[in-house]
């Protein structure tokens, strides 16, 4: 049996996420037509010329007309205009998801949007990516074998939950759902702080130590050549829950430092081994 | 012309490091004999039966007798007893040297030791490596590419220090050379904090969090993964300089904090691309 198809697909925003999606439901086709939207119009003509796009449009309002799914995939601050922007005219049975890094500020501003039959929004987070941005650094295979994140809400259908889910999936994403404040505490967790700490390693070693970097260096502190304006933003949205992992990881590096000082090396290497034991699950 | 080869190399331990030295050196036609030193008879009996040894010895005294290049490749705490107990034993013209990750401990007991007319120390660090340890994980291309730092001091005879590089160019790492302070620090900023670090990030994401980790995570918390006796030893030897970078560290995280708390994103984002750009030079 062959995996339902999206009648007419439209990706809102041709970065690295938009651009990969467009290029996976080209290449797996999970959509009859693909539809892109974006004020580049040169991204948009590169997308065209790749042979990825139906059509193509600058404005929103014509972009998403007669699209069954809409697949909004601009930087984190740029999705509840989005959104509210959208919302009146989706065509009635559009389903609208997106694929922003934190998800409270998206889907309450959709649940504060006025209801509309048969119209739904579905937030998703592809736990894909790369340190590079833009229609440049897109792939087809960007969602092969990761995780893709749902956080539908009490009031979201079931239906357009299945029908985002099946789309990731026929992506080649593996679907998850899970609440949205949870989301944002489990990825400030293990992407925001991450970054940010990242950036923090990097910024200590300046000058003659940076040329002395062995691949561990180089692996830890990848994230850190990620766009800071797409991350200083994402900072921003997560704030709160952000700031309370900063305050609890710099409360550990502190505790750590006093072992050091105490020269409790036992008990330190206790709590690394603790550590060791969680990241071996990871493999 | 042919690299100079060794007549007779002794490897003292053989975990990751002197595995792979004793490999590297069989593969490369480094060395024409090789004798592998260590306390662990299994491990010595598996070199041995992967033909990677002319000879073996759990003694030291015996082990590195007639060697022509003595490699301490033991955990970096125990590198002083073994430079003090291997240094009377040392033939004339032997030069002895190391793969700790910490420099000062190591160099000043080899200076410390009663001047041996023709028996010299040059400290030794490969910044290669790898989360994993023992000699299962060892690899004769472990050196391959890498860069080999040795600390010499103004008291390292030049031909030991020419000696010592020429094996390692042999092993296929380039040499660099600088001094046992600026080796300890700049290895705090790009290896010792960012294990601490990484081991911290670990320890904050367990439950739920860790089974959403994408490959960001994965790559920037794979040093966490390393054995944590290794690094809790490593940590208590440069003890003085990583408290200065971990110091340095919460400062700058609890500078950010108060951008991300007043709501300074303009700062913040100079901030992190300030260190975006200083990760690009790394590739």
């Amino acid at each position: 049996m062959s995996r339902p198809r999206v009648a007419r697909l439209a990706v809102v925003g041709l970065g690295l996420l938009g651009g990969s999606v467009v290029r996976a439901a080209r290449a797996r086709q999970a959509a009859a037509q693909i539809v892109g939207v974006s004020r580049n119009a040169v991204t948009l003509g590169e997308a065209r010329a790749a042979g990825l796009l139906d059509a193509s449009a600058t404005d929103l309002a014509e972009g998403i007309r007669d699209a069954e799914l809409v697949v909004l995939a601009a930087p984190v601050g740029a999705l509840p205009g989005l959104v509210r922007e959208a919302w009146p005219h989706l065509t009635p049975g559009a389903v609208l998801t997106d694929v922003g890094s934190v998800k409270w500020e998206v889907v309450g501003t959709a649940e504060r949007c006025p209801a509309r039959a048969g119209v739904a929004f579905v937030g998703g987070h592809p736990m894909a990516g790369s340190e590079q941005s833009g229609f440049g650094a897109s792939r087809a295979d960007l969602f092969a074998g990761c995780l893709m994140l749902l956080t539908p809400t009490e009031r979201t259908p079931e239906a357009a939950v299945g029908r985002v889910a099946a789309f990731w999936e026929a992506l080649g994403s593996h679907v998850r759902t899970l609440g949205v404040a949870a989301h944002d505490r489990a990825v400030a967790a293990i992407s925001h702080l991450p970054h940010l700490v990242a950036y923090a390693l990097v910024a200590a070693a300046e000058g003659e130590a940076l040329a002395l970097a062995g691949r561990g260096f180089v692996d830890t502190t990848r994230v850190a050549a990620s766009p800071e304006a797409l991350w200083s933003d994402i900072f921003r949205v997560n704030r709160s829950v952000l700031l309370d992992a900063l305050v609890e990881h710099r409360a550990r590096l502190a505790r750590w430092e006093a072992l050091i000082r105490a020269g409790d090396w036992s008990g330190l290497e206790g709590e690394l081994g603790r550590a060791r034991e969680i990241r071996e699950k990871l493999g």
